[in-house]
């Protein structure tokens, strides 16, 4: 009897991981994917052209604009942006395919990507990374010279108001060493497998096994 | 900046740990309290006389019936219950002055009083352990060898129904190996801390902190 309830594979949880450009999520999510390399993850739709190298269904789902629409009118997209006329989404049946099989699914996403999910996707685990300052902020976007001066300022300028975004979430990690940070969303995925959503059939399981 | 909020000490998270009689909550909550010294308990009020080394304040508070009727009718007992015409409860007061200190709580409690508690202080962790089988949990309540027959088969009838409450809970562990169960419990008490509804305070002081 406790052999089968081990034996049994519960859908998998969808974490869910975001906050403001300059929080390290994607640090974050890099040691989840090294520590877990089961760890399931979406491929994107997206109408821009294929660039040299990439394979379809593997580093996207290329898709016609009229494609993309009919898929956002359908609810096939957890979420979706537009950015310079070009589209960009998440297939909600690639998603849920993977939970099905019992499979972990970590996406790694903006706040305003990660907000559209939960509506669209409730029972996902949603974190939010902070930086412990918004001079530590600051300074990362600096090291990390991927942007432009004035890319930084409004950013900046936008950081306070885009942290109170946090409170939309279920949990909110403080990611001043990031191996630490890593760590604790870690525990808060394990956490979440034991949930009455995710365990109640346990329950029924050993019930329907009375004699 | 960051070492300020590091110092920061939010409010304790309060774990209640329940299940059937037989599930092993006791041998869990043992093993809870061995690995976190610090962890902070419930001393319940009782209308009961205080037998022979029972120290007031220490074993029980020890009160009137008339006391415990006032309390109850303030809302000041988290849970009660009527024993041989005595009242057991949990004074809410003496839980919320070691949460407020940031200490975390452990109740190890029956379903009934678990229940209760959840009206009264639904931002409790509320953790269900189950048997790995109905079997199991016959013959652990035989091994135990505190009850009587007759007691364990009106415990057995009614413990199918019984493990459906576990759809009111939070969480549920099935404890197949307690050492394993006490490892599970303890990691859903660290990612309880990173909630949203304790964490949040972090994202305030972030804001503030701007010059």
């Amino acid at each position: 009897m406790s052999n089968d309830i081990d034996n049994v594979t519960p859908k998998g949880v969808l974490l869910v991981v975001s906050g403001p450009s300059g929080a390290g999520k994607g640090t974050i999510c890099q040691m989840l994917r090294d520590q877990l390399p089961d760890l399931g993850y979406s491929i994107s739709v997206t109408t821009r052209a294929p660039r040299t190298g990439e394979v379809d269904g593997e580093s996207y789902f290329f898709k016609t604009i009229p494609d993309v629409k009919q898929m956002i009118e359908k609810g096939e997209l957890l979420e979706y942006a537009e950015v310079y006329g070009n589209y960009y989404g998440t297939p909600r049946k690639y998603v849920e395919e993977q939970l099905e099989s019992g499979r972990d699914v970590l996406l790694e996403i903006d706040i305003q990507g990660a907000l559209q999910i939960k509506k669209r996707f409730p029972e996902g685990v949603f974190v939010f990374i902070v930086p412990p300052s918004l001079d530590e902020l600051s300074a990362r976007i600096y090291k990390r010279g991927t942007d432009s001066e004035d890319v930084i300022k409004r950013r900046m300028a936008s950081a306070a108001s885009e942290l109170t975004y946090a409170a939309e979430y279920d949990y909110i990690i403080v990611n001043d060493i990031a191996e630490k940070a890593a760590q604790k969303v870690l525990t808060i995925m394990e956490a979440e497998r034991y949930r009455v959503a995710r365990t109640y059939f346990i329950v029924d399981k050993i019930c329907k096994a009375k004699k």
